[in-house]
Formats: structure tokens, sequence, C-alpha cells
């Protein structure tokens, strides 16, 4: 006990066998999971799993076209409708096909659309060079470092630290930039149209937004219309919104007015004209560039594997009963594979979509009854309208539902199917980009916590012990202050490099914040506070804390509760 | 026994003293009532007095303004808001002062506006015979039908038959109205100006709507905000959304755009250019047309008769615990003759006003202990979130609220103040159509009974004995198919007669659904069925009945809980 280990020595232990980073251990143990899992993902098929693959296929090809029509603009029509599309669907065949947990959804997303059009314009305007060969090699480097990141367990040793603080805060960055893309694009229609057709934009894309918000609620419009057509009402709102507000614009003196509408191509090729085939010719670039790609790599990385690894976390919580084993480090390691494959192809890569991702289990959740119910269930019990005594929650776990729409999104690369996306109105897509900033809002636990700012202290609700409101407050103004901040940094030239600051955050939140607030006010905020002592297990680590997040719209005392069943 | 009377002996009993008919019976009684609490109603001041005025007058200068905007087209210019609002305060301040119920609050209501609006095509377009003269007329023969009304004791031989059926069908056939003069504003918008304009008049009429229920749903934000905001957010919704949606039309490019605003004058004079005075030269009509406006005359008499003796039950209900005597022939009495004022100022004339008027009562409610609780105060302790055991509810009965409301309104009519009123665009009108549309269907019990037929009949909730779904859907459609019946006939050129087919629903109810309805069935749907042998008593007739409708959201089972209770 009393010799110490020399550094180098004491480096080496933790790539021994067993411990934290002993090369391949996650990895090994993924591949054998999948192996005993595959077979049986092929076996489960009914009427819901048909009914969350349609689900999925609208919420996942919508959004996917709305950050089309802005990477469109913002890439110098490097990226297009069809480019976003067949990465959606390319990338989720493979990941339907070769993943180790085939519940997460996979999708081009917000923050990589920042990412990828600050790229553009360092490229462009900045360094004159092209903009598509760079990408192509950022995603190649970052390939190899989804493997480096695979290979060395980073799951075990990153996830666990991630807290509320951060998720939540990453989630109202996801919501800001919703907004300001709805509003930027609005605001692009009144720059370059005339007023009449922009006050049909305004009409067309709040009009989306709200059509789609009160779809939304018809699951509580009971007794209105029997269950199935409220659910479908619900499950399709988006949907149905949009193919609304796509034909609203015919009808009548608006159909002779100039409506912005999202650009195709009429046939299987490049957005762009200078391309002729999805492939990028990477190896022209200037060798300095090869290496300088390595940053934006980094970034890239950084981004991906925190935004894949918290959409699977979220969407295999407890609430869903997920039962066979996921395979982290497989899945990362996968994912380094398609994002390769989209820089080469010229096409944007995509990765874990919230909050596509936990919808899709949502969709495919269902009640069995289990007679050995454990505490760990009784969670699941008290939360939505479906749980009984007796009975707890199950996902169909499958690939029929996630290989389905992700076929039927590679479809839509068709010359037919393409003119169809073509028939939308920029406005549709930004009444849906509002809808989504709300949806992503109001599952925002920061948002419960912003009203109380401003709720009279008098009628506040009661704290734990150890807890006062004062803490609490300043804790919400710093979550806040902290997101905004971020916000500002994807305004300007330093954007690309978010994704740090995000991750610079779970560091701060572990070592400064708990100077400034005590154990009792952060364990109340921040549910993570408390299980930096406890044992590792199968379990998803992070599966516990966001149980919150995942759909669950009560939030009035989402903070307390929690608080209490620690 | 055996004896008979003559026919006209047995006429003659009905005007005996004390019998139905007797002269001037209720109005004896009523102004004995009067005399006895007037000064009373003068002692009683407090905050919510002041704060129940405040809203009163918002929510009863408002939609004024929005039938003036109507009236202005649709009556040639003979009536705008200058006259709506003269006429609205004027009425106020008499009834204030010599009304012997003074919760009541007056107005120029929308069924007045469409009777006006049909008698002005026929003069105008038809007999070519100036129409004020003519109106003036048909108001001073409304006047001593009034007090015809008033000496023959009306209130006791008449409103003890109307049920539920024809009060939620007039309620309807509000709402519809309400509905479709929004539509035909945003139409002549359409007709009369550039696309543009139309469009944002789209805008701020739907943004006028939409703002105004939202914010009148604040008083369920808890914790958002106090409880003084959240309540001061819900009882100034409208005023708040209007007067937004007033100065949004003055930002940037919409400063630009044609707006069509209320037509007011500057100076304290008619609207009409060719009118100088107050005063129409009545005398000057030709005699046969004296006579001929007996007709309109007595199709007044019976709205305004029908109408304010239903907005002073409702705004008398149980639930409110008035405790005053009322004085339903007195009112009357004093109706006809603000109504003959009217005509001969050449103003439209104002009566009972809904939901203003239990809108007002509903401002001035508050509990009080109430030891000796007896078995008719437990329906007001359930109702609401305010009830709690040990209170009753009670309303500040006093006139300063009503006097006061009328007194501001009367100050618009000065130049200064009516200039104000010129900035109110006319799609913000429309807007506010739409809302009181709203708020008067969002509690019609017919509403949730559509809402049954479009439901599958498993999901339906379970019905007392002897009623099936079957029946009740039949009742739902025949009142709706009524409403339409009746709302179609106001727009053909026999629309002054509707008040006259509400008038024939009552005798129809009672003599011939009986005949397709079973009693269990009627009881449900329209709990007056067993009233018809209780005896009567000093409670306003109807008061019960119609407790679900004061401004009671919670229509959930509101069917059942009144079969339940009976």
């Amino acid at each position: 006990m009393d010799s110490q280990p020399s550094w180098s020595a004491r480096t080496l232990a933790h790539f021994r066998k067993g411990a934290k980073l002993e090369p391949f251990r996650l990895l090994k143990q993924d591949a054998h999971n999948l192996r005993h899992r595959w077979v049986s993902d092929w076996t489960v098929f009914n009427q819901l799993v048909v009914a969350s693959a349609v689900y999925v296929f609208f919420t996942n090809i919508l959004p996917g076209i709305t950050f089309a029509s802005d990477l469109y603009v913002l890439t110098g029509r490097s990226w297009g409708t069809i480019e976003v599309v067949f990465s959606t669907g390319l990338c989720g065949v493979i990941f339907a096909l070769f993943s180790a947990q085939p519940l997460t959804i996979l999708g081009v997303t917000g923050p990589f659309s920042v990412l990828a059009e600050n790229l553009y314009e360092l490229c462009n305007d900045s360094f004159k060079v092209p903009f598509l060969p760079v990408m192509a090699w950022s995603l190649i480097h970052s390939a190899w470092m989804h493997y480096f990141l695979a290979i060395f367990n980073a799951h075990d040793w990153t996830m666990q630290y991630v807290t509320d603080f951060s998720a939540d805060i990453f989630s109202l960055l996801n919501s800001i930039i919703y907004f300001h893309k709805a509003a930027m694009e609005l605001k692009r229609t009144h720059e370059q149209m005339p007023l009449d057709s922009f006050l049909y934009a305004m009409i067309g894309a709040i009009g989306t937004c709200l059509v789609a918000i009160l779809l939304s609620t018809a699951t509580k419009w009971k007794p209105l219309f029997g269950r199935i057509i409220r659910m479908g009402l619900s499950e399709y709102a988006a949907a149905i919104s949009i193919i609304l507000f796509i034909g609203i614009p015919y009808i009548g003196d608006l159909a002779s007015l100039d409506h912005g509408r999202l650009a195709v191509q009429p046939s299987f090729r490049p957005t762009n004209p200078d391309r002729d085939v999805f492939f990028v010719r990477f190896r022209e670039l200037p060798v300095e560039w090869v290496f300088i790609a390595i940053i934006p790599g980094a970034i890239i990385t950084i981004l991906f594997y925190f935004d894949h690894e918290i959409s699977s976390i979220i969407c295999t919580v407890d609430r869903y009963g997920v039962k066979k084993p996921g395979g982290y480090a497989w899945d990362i390691a996968l994912l380094g594979t398609t994002t390769a494959l989209c820089g080469i192809l010229g096409i944007p890569p995509a990765n874990g979509l919230l909050p596509q991702a936990p919808l899709h289990s949502e969709s495919l959740r269902h009640w069995v009854e289990d007679p050995d119910i454990g505490p760990e269930s009784e969670g699941a019990l008290v939360d939505g309208d479906r749980g009984r005594t007796g009975l707890v929650p199950r996902v169909y776990e499958q690939r029929y539902s996630h290989f389905a729409q992700a076929a039927m999104i590679l479809v839509f690369v068709s010359p037919p199917f393409q003119r169809v996306l073509g028939l939308t109105p920029t406005s549709v897509l930004a009444g849906l980009f509002m809808f989504m900033g709300y949806q992503s809002l109001s599952v925002n636990p920061m948002l419960q916590r912003f009203f109380h700012l401003l709720t009279p202290p008098s009628e506040l609700p009661d704290l734990p012990t150890g807890v006062s409101w004062r803490g609490v407050h300043a804790y919400t103004v710093t979550q806040i202050v902290v997101t905004v901040a971020i916000f500002t940094v994807t305004l300007t030239v330093a954007a690309p490099g978010f994704p740090l600051l995000i991750i610079i955050l779970v560091p701060i939140r572990l070592c400064v914040m708990n100077q400034f607030w005590g154990r009792e006010t952060l364990r109340l905020v921040d549910g993570w506070a408390c299980r930096e002592g406890k044992p590792e297990d199968d379990v998803p680590v992070g599966g516990e804390y966001r149980e919150d997040m995942g759909g669950n719209g009560d939030l009035e005392h989402g903070g307390s509760e929690r608080a209490k069943s620690q």
C-alpha cells in the first residue's frame, strides 16, 4: 500500500483488462449482445409497429426538409432537400440493419446545420477553399475519432458526468435555434418578396405552427371523436398541418401570390447544378487543408458523440421499459462509418435526433402484465394516463419501424416524390420550426423554473429542507445566461466551436458550481448530484435522471418529485 | 262545483286581485321593493366594485363598437360608433339610477343589429321610406307594448315556460351571428381593399381573437405570475389584445398599408353627415307608416323582452347568491321608456346584454361565512375554485359599478375620445367578434352534446335509466337544425321576424317535443322538464336551470349532474 506506482504504470493500469480504458472492452460486449438480439428484432411485427413507422417517417422527414431549406441558402446551394433526404434515409437504413440498439432515430440536426453553415462561410468567404472537400475530410477525420471513442469505451467515462444542467441547456439551445431559424426564414421572405407575399408567409408560418399545436392536444379532447381518431390527430399533428398549409396557397387570390417554395431537383442528382454525382473529389484538396480539417472534424465528433449518446439515452429511459441490451460503443463506431460515408458522398451526415428518437419509443410503448413489480418500475406506473397497477411498460424492440421509415424517406429522393416536396412553401417550414421549438421547449424543465422566476414568493410551492428559492432562481438564471451566451456564439464566426462550450459545461457543473450551490439545491434542480458514488450497472448511465424529459408534459412538480424519489 | 262560469267571467277572473293578469300587481310589488333597496344600493363601495366597473366598461364598450362598425355599413351610415356609445352610456346611466335590479348590464345587441339592418334594407331598398323615422315609431310602439307587458305581469306567465331548449338555441344563434359578422367584415375588406391589406386584416382579426383567448386562460397559468396579475390578464384579455392590435398596424411596413378603421365623428354630432342633432323628426313620417311601424315595434318588443329577461335571470342565478329583491316588471317598463327615448334621439336602443350581464355579477362575486347553510346553497359550494365549506357566495349588490361603467362609456362620445375610438382597425373588431362568438359558444351545453355526436358509442359516458344516446343525439340535432334554420331566416328578407321564431320554440318544446322524447331524456338535456308542477316563490323563475351557463367552463358532465340533482 505504501509503494507508489510510477506515472507510466498508473497510466497503463487504466488500459488493463477490466479497466476503464481497456481497448475494445465495450465493443466486444456490444458485438456479443448484438449477435444475440438481432434475429429476435425481426420477429416482432404488429399494427403498432406500422403506426410507429408512419409516425416517425413524418416527424423525421419534415424537420429534415426544414433544415434542408435552411442549408440550401446558407451553404451556397451545396446541400438541399435531396441531400438531406438521401442522408436521412441512407443512415437510417444502415442503422436499422446494423446498429446495436434500433430505437434511436437518425437525422440531420439543427446544431449540425449551424455548424455546417458556419464552416461554409469560413471556407467560402474567409479562406476561399471549396466547402464540400473540406467537409468531406472533416467527416473522415471525425470517423476515426468516433472509432477512437468507441475503442476506448468513451461512453463509460463521459456520459456518466453529464447532468441535467448541461442536458437542459442543450435542449433549450435546440429550441432557440429552431425559433431563430423560423425568424430568419421569415426575415428572408420579408427582404426578398413583396409585402403581400410576406404577409401571407406570416399567416402560413404561424398557421402551420398553431394548427399543429392545436392538433397535438387532440389526445385531451375526450369525449370528442374516438380514441383512435384523437390519437391519430395528435400523432400526425405536424403532418396534417403541413399538408393543409401546402394546399392553402393554391386557394383563390393566394394562387396569384409569389410563394417561396422548397428548391428541389427534378432528377436524382445533387442540388447544386455544378455537381453531377453524389461523390466529392476529396483527394483534390490541398494537403494543408486535409490537416486543418481535423479541427472541424473534432468539433463534429464532439457534437455527434454528445448528441447521439443523449438521444440514445433518452429513448431507452426506464419509462419505456426497454429490456434488450443496447450498445453505445458499437453505435458510435457505426456512426463514425456513416459520417465518413456521407462526407464522401457529399451529403450532410445524420446522427441521433431529438425529440424524434424518444418519440419513436413513445409510439412503440405498450403495457404488459408483470407479477413481480420491482421498485424500479414504480416510477413508470404513475406516469401517463395508461399506467395501471400490475402493468409494466414495454417497447416493441424491433427493427421494422426504423427500417420502414428510413426506406420511405429514401423513396423521396426519386424525382416524382421530389416534385411533391417541391410544393412545400418555405413559410410552412418556418411554421414547423416554430412548432418544433415549442415542442422542445414545452418539455424542458427550465421552462417551469423560468415561470417560477416570475411568480411572487408567496405563491411558490414548498421546497425541501436546505433549499431556498434564491438558490433555485440563481441556478435557473445561470442556465439561461449560459444558453443565451452559447447561442450568441453560434451567431458569430466562432460558431462551429459551440459543442466545445457545451462539453465545458460538464466540468464547470461538477467542479465550480458545487462551490456556489448546496448539495440539496443541486439535487433538486439537477437530479444527478447524488449519483456520483453509485455503482455502475447494465442500466444505461443517465437513464434515470432524464425520465422527466421524454415527452412527459406534466412538469408541475417535476423537480420536487425527482428530489423525493432519491 | 257543477256550475260552469261563462267565458267572459272566466276571462275576467284572470284579471282579479291576486290573479296572473291583475294589472299592476308586479309593478306595485317592484316599486315597493325598489323604494326599500335604493338607498342601501349606494352604501356598498370597495375595490372589487371599482375593478368590476373597469372590467364591465371594457367588455361593454368594445363589443358595442364592433356592432357600431357593422351597423355603420349596413344601415347606410344612419348609425355609427357615436350612436352606439351614446345609447349604451345613456341607457346604462338611466338603468343604474332607476332600475329595480342594477346588475343587468345594457348594450346594443347583435340580434338587434341584425333586426335594424334588415329593417334598413326594407325601408331603403324595398319601400323607399326614411329609416330613422320608421325606427323611431317602431321604438315608440315598442314602448307601450313594454308597458303593457309590465302592467299585465308578463314575467309571471311567460318566462316560466322558457326552458334550456330555447335558451341554448338563443345562445348558439348569438355565437353564429358573431362568427358570421366577423366573416362579413373580412369579406368586405377583401372586396374593397388590396390583397396586402386583406392579408393583414386576416392577421389582425385572427391575432386579436387568439391573443384574447390565450389571455383569458391566464387564471390557469399557475404558478406563472401572481394571482392578481393572472386575474388581471384574464379579465382584461379582450382589452389587452385589442389595444395590442390597434398598435401593431403602426409598426414598420404595416404603417404604409391601407387599414380600414372605425368611422367616427370629430365632433359630438350624429355619424351621418345629413343629420345635425340627435333628434328624429318622427312626426313627419306619413301616417300609414306610423301604423305599419307597429309590426317592427312588436318584433323589437318580443326580442327586447326576451333578451332582457333572460339576461336578468342569468345574472341573478343562485350561484351569485343575490339577496335583494329584483323587479322584472319595473325594469321592463323602464326598458320601454329608454327604448322610446333612443328612438326619438335617433340612436339604437340598448337592452340586457349577454354575456356582459352575468360577467358583471361574476366580477362582483365574493364569499361570506354563513353558519346556516341550507340545501339550496349546496350547488354554489361545489362550483368554481373559490367555493369552500362554510362559505356562501354573495354579490356586491350596488349601483356604483353599473353607473361608473356607463358614465365612462358616455365620456367616449366626446370628440377627443371619439378620435381614440377612430384608431381601431375594423380587422380588430372582426377578431373581437370571433372572440365573443367563441366565448358564447364555449359555455353553451349544446357544444358538449355536439361533441358527443362525434364520439363513438363505446366512449360515451353512462346515461341515467330510461335515457338513450339515440334520444339525446336526436334532441341535439333538432336544436342545431332549428338554430341553423333561424339563422338562415336572419339572412333573408324575413329576418326581422326571427325573435318570433324563438318564441314559437317555447310551445313547440312544451307541447310537441314531449311526444317524441321521454320525460327522462328531456329532464337530462333540458333540466326544466320537471319544474312545471313546482310552486312559485320569490326566487326568480328560471334561476336554477341556467346555473350551468353563467361562465362555468366545466361542461364535462353538466347534463348528468343536473339530472342527479333533481
